[in-house]
């Protein structure tokens, strides 16, 4: 079977589902429990509101240590001219929160009291002297807590569909409630389906995938407020599949199908639903997401119908069906009013296509650059799942339209706090492995660095458009062999830049583990039993190969696989790993991730290019403290294949 | 014993503790456990950074199902002149996710490809066809995941000090991992003190508090990422309070010793800190606050030292002090970087006086008011837990100042998202208990009701000053028996405002259950049989008394205890329980809370005062559409001593 997908829009899908739920009467199910006021309660949901049941205080209380009086019996006492009240009668002792005699309505603090005994001198009896002698006159009520400072019994303490804090258990407490009642929590079965799957640990071979998608998904359910259950990995078989839904069926609220979404030969997930109910929604028009089933199946005993949704494989798109699809289900379900993220303006700094037939969620990255709120777009593949963990936000780019301008406008939903954007230095440029330790460092000392990686002459043009705090970047000049000036006075005319050094980054032969070919300089690349494989036209890497074989003399015609081009450090070693190719030019992680050995040659500059209006700005000063840190450099100099000799050191003043 | 609290600025205060667990060597004391991945190391902060063992993918993978190929293949296909590639040489079928062959470089997706039997007609053998037809070219990495293209092996996935989110437990599992290794969780005691405490659920009677401090602080605990355990009781007694922190010390990291912190007579703490190590803090110039206590303790085998924090009894207090000195700890602890509040800058609406020795923690409740955003403050006693409850922020206001001035501009930690004070519709004036169930009905159409209680005619005074939404009024001119208009007339001129009916409060006069005394109208109260409690002048309830008073002809000064004056609905009804008044005038709740009888006589109207900028503007929409909702008038309607008939009534519309 091969259905085609039907995409309808979100809304659409969302008010379907929840026609759905309204139709077979689910909006209740969750029903209410009885917990005890304790800390176990943070987090629950009120089914019903919190009328006090006493007042607090419950009486008129001593807010003082002291001797509880009437006011109208201190009138006219002064410093010079005391009075004298007998314990007992017009005073009486009590510490704080003790009750007020009747009479009372006022207490006087213990310091301000002179205890005596019988003949008048002054009592060691502090609490039961046999008089008081006071020096000034007491206000009425003064002291004293009154009874409802707190709460009135009656009144309102907390509405129903509030989610419990700290401070509430409190309050809740004090208005004389041990138990209250909250909403059961929504449970939720999350079932893994997939010939491919390996459990997370397990060995993998090539075409193994690691199953997180239902630890994403369970660990997603439980912030929102829900109970997730992990079933283990079922294999791609239409009857297994079926079981474990309808078993599942008996005992959650909600299931949640994972892969076999799509319309492929192993995609049993739809089969499965319409065998045991039916299936209302197939294809979203959302990216990432598109394969998401809806449907309803009834359980073993077929005594009730259950929600299952079909969740995509894609990491990104299970996780984003989730938050767009689910979340405000589990809401509803709870009595939550929605949680929303913060939203801020800000000004694409890269040009995004988008399907015009979909809802397209993009992952950015937010700086503050000058007054600009600047979003730098990540990784947008479905299968990118660093493009949420890096992520400052998300901006929805809707149907009907064909994408974001670089220069435009946008919304974007924050996943941090907007305090963590307006200190967060925004690099754009070449991205390397040590501007992760780096950020690591300014985090230390409360600063905040993310990188949007659009090589390095995107990088000056994000500079010049006033869309990065600085950029990192190893343009050479063939010509000259000069690193990162020449570019710089010709991208950045009119800007005042300093140039600082970062790191010598080593570029060398990525070769086979012991080097069987024996393979130590450039000049073997023209051996007849090597083959090359070569990065793209113009990635730094291979405007750096042709300046050092012109300056070695050598043709690179004579090289076999010049043609050949990869597009990543990683692609070059992967290729060499699997003996494609006898070696490539690239960095040395990129051999040490994949076990290879790697033969350095060059050094290439990896410097910071930073506008002077940065450059010694508030903003930069945990990165410019970090550049000279010692214990930062110690660690940094351990990553491979770098020479940090040059960090930190200022390199150019460029006023073009 | 009688020890003077000697007060210290809170940064000093927060210097020592840090510098005592230095000396002490106790910044590391928590210690590293390795949890697995899964949905139960959210929240948990990583001890390590996460560097990827893995490539994700792990291998260069379809990323679609369809036909594996070399894109040089495919150059020249077009719709009119298809290619054909022999499926095994030429082309494999793969599924998304998996591995390509060595050597293909794209993927054409399933839908694009004709498949052939072995007599060139269109086959039914989608997957193993014996050959396909494609009808255009391929380029290079189409519809491939590159080996990497998440994540490279060696990069750093995640720094140390990271607070684990769920997509953060999908990068991690798709970097190879399935354990990772996280602080441990601190272990907090919570030891709660004094003879005059109750457990929660007991009952209750005069001087009996309740304690629900250690709920709150082990709520507050467990939300900075501790562990809380919540010891019983302990009575005011030397040895039996030292020999439960003793025992505490040798299985917990931090003790918080609540109350017997001051310097009163069953005040223990210090004492018993001191007896078992150090008290090397007695005193914190901060409100609410001051009596905190920091010391350090040896537990029974007199292995190690534990820090000690005797917390001040009053619920606010002792939660501050949880936030301020307490929470750092543990954040350094976990090596989290500080959770910060957003801030906000806005106007405060009242005056504010503040000891000049303090930091002054004033909780406040903020709207945006036109293009102001305002602070209004909540009540300040230390026991008045529901300040936090409502606080949508707290404002520091610092040592060496005096207080601060209306009108002046304010820092505020919001503890509240800033989306949401952005939808709050700002009631300042007189407060009613309906207003809480409107709150309640605002807040179910995603709108935000919050109300500061300054009197209604404070409420006038804040909407002509911009500092409020709406205000509930209720003020009675004496001369003419008009409600509102003659003030809103004379302390509004020039505005434009709408006055909208909400409820006719019933006050009549609260007297014992059964109502022994046979009172029955306000010519009862001159019975010389009759003593009358009354509220204090400028009480809208004691306005109204004068003007009934003086419209039936009865003369003030020939009513017993015409004189004695309570402040609070509550308070009247509490002078009347206890016998010290036969009845007071007040409103049906005050009397329901202490199960009083209610004779009810007049009604007094509480409208709403609505300038006209606000009264059609989007922020009001969800109120404006509650005050003619079926559902809330039938629930407000249950409020005993209403009536609701003219809620939603325009009254007038004033242009003065």
């Amino acid at each position: 079977m091969s259905v085609y997908l039907q995409d309808i829009p979100v809304e659409e899908a969302v008010k379907l589902l929840q026609q759905k739920l309204t139709e077979q009467d689910l909006w209740g199910v969750l029903g209410i429990e009885t917990i005890p006021v304790d800390e176990n309660a943070l987090g629950r949901v009120l089914a019903e509101p919190i009328w006090a049941a006493i007042s607090s205080p419950h009486y008129h209380s001593a807010a003082m240590d002291g001797f509880a009086v009437h006011s109208s019996k201190t009138e006219g006492a002064t410093l010079t001219q005391p009075l004298e009240l007998a314990v007992g009668e017009g005073a009486v002792y009590v510490d704080t929160g003790d009750p007020l005699p009747d009479w009372a309505d006022a207490v006087i603090p213990i310091e301000q009291v002179e205890p005596l005994t019988p003949d008048g001198k002054l009592s060691q009896e502090i609490r039961h002297p046999s008089s008081i002698r006071i020096r000034s006159a007491i206000v009425p009520w003064q002291n004293i807590r009154p009874m409802g400072e707190d709460i009135v019994a009656t009144q309102l303490v907390l509405p129903s569909g509030h989610i419990l804090r700290a401070f509430d258990l409190g309050a809740i407490a004090a208005s004389g409630w041990s138990e209250i009642k909250v909403t059961r929590k929504p449970r939720v079965a999350i079932i893994p389906t997939g010939d491919e799957l390996v459990s997370i640990g397990s060995p993998i071979k090539p075409g193994d995938i690691i199953e997180y998608n239902s630890i994403v998904l369970a660990a997603q359910i439980r912030s929102y407020g829900g109970e997730a259950r992990r079933y283990p990995i079922v294999k791609d078989n239409f009857t297994e599949i079926q079981q474990v839904v309808k078993a599942a069926a008996g005992m959650h609220d909600l299931i949640l199908l994972n892969a076999g979404s799509s319309a492929g030969a192993e995609d049993f997930s739809a089969a499965v639903i319409q065998s045991l109910g039916e299936v209302f929604v197939h294809g979203i028009a959302v990216r990432p997401g598109h394969p998401v089933i809806m449907g309803m199946v009834k359980d073993n005993g077929n005594t009730k119908k259950v929600p299952i949704i079909g969740v995509p494989g894609y990491p990104v798109s299970a996780a984003l069906t989730n938050e767009i699809f689910i979340k405000p289900i589990l809401e509803r379900w709870l009595g939550m009013h929605p949680a929303e993220n913060p939203q801020i303006e800000a000004v694409m700094t890269k040009k995004i296509t988008s399907p015009a037939g979909d809802d397209d969620y993009i992952r950015v990255v937010v700086g503050k650059v000058g007054e600009r709120v600047c979003a730098a777009p990540l990784s947008r593949g479905a299968g990118v799942i660093t493009s949420l963990t890096q992520a400052d936000g998300l901006i929805v780019v809707p149907r009907g339209t064909q994408g974001v301008e670089a220069g435009e406008k946008v919304k974007v939903n924050l996943l941090r706090p907007v305090s963590q954007i307006d200190r967060t230095i925004l690099a754009i440029g070449s991205h390397d492995v040590s501007l992760d330790v780096l950020a690591q460092y300014v985090a230390k000392r409360n600063g905040r660095l993310v990188s949007a990686n659009v090589g390095s002459l995107g990088g000056l043009i994000a500079l010049k458009r006033g869309e990065a705090h600085l950029a990192g970047s190893h343009l050479l000049e063939p010509e000259t062999g000069i690193y990162n000036i020449p570019y710089i006075k010709q991208y950045l005319s009119g800007m005042e830049v300093y140039l600082i050094g970062f790191a010598l980054r080593t570029q060398g032969l990525i070769v086979l583990p012991g080097n069987p070919d024996n393979i130590n300089s450039l000049e073997d690349l023209v051996r007849p039993d090597i083959t090359f494989i070569n990065r793209q036209s113009g990635a730094g890497t291979r405007v750096l190969l042709d300046y050092e074989l012109k300056k070695g003399g050598i043709d690179p015609r004579s090289i076999k696989g010049y043609d050949r081009q990869e597009f990543t450090h990683l692609a070059v070693a992967a290729a060499v790993a699997s003996k494609r190719a006898s070696c490539g030019l690239g960095i040395a992680a990129a051999a040490q991730a994949l076990g290879l050995d790697f033969i350095p040659l060059f050094q290439e500059e990896y410097d910071l290019v930073i506008p002077a209006v940065y450059y010694e700005s508030p903003l930069l000063k945990p990165l410019m403290e970090t550049l000279v840190d010692e214990e930062f450099r110690k660690q940094v100099q351990q990553l491979p294949g770098y020479d940090f000799s040059p960090i930190g050191k200022f390199l150019a003043h460029i006023t073009s």
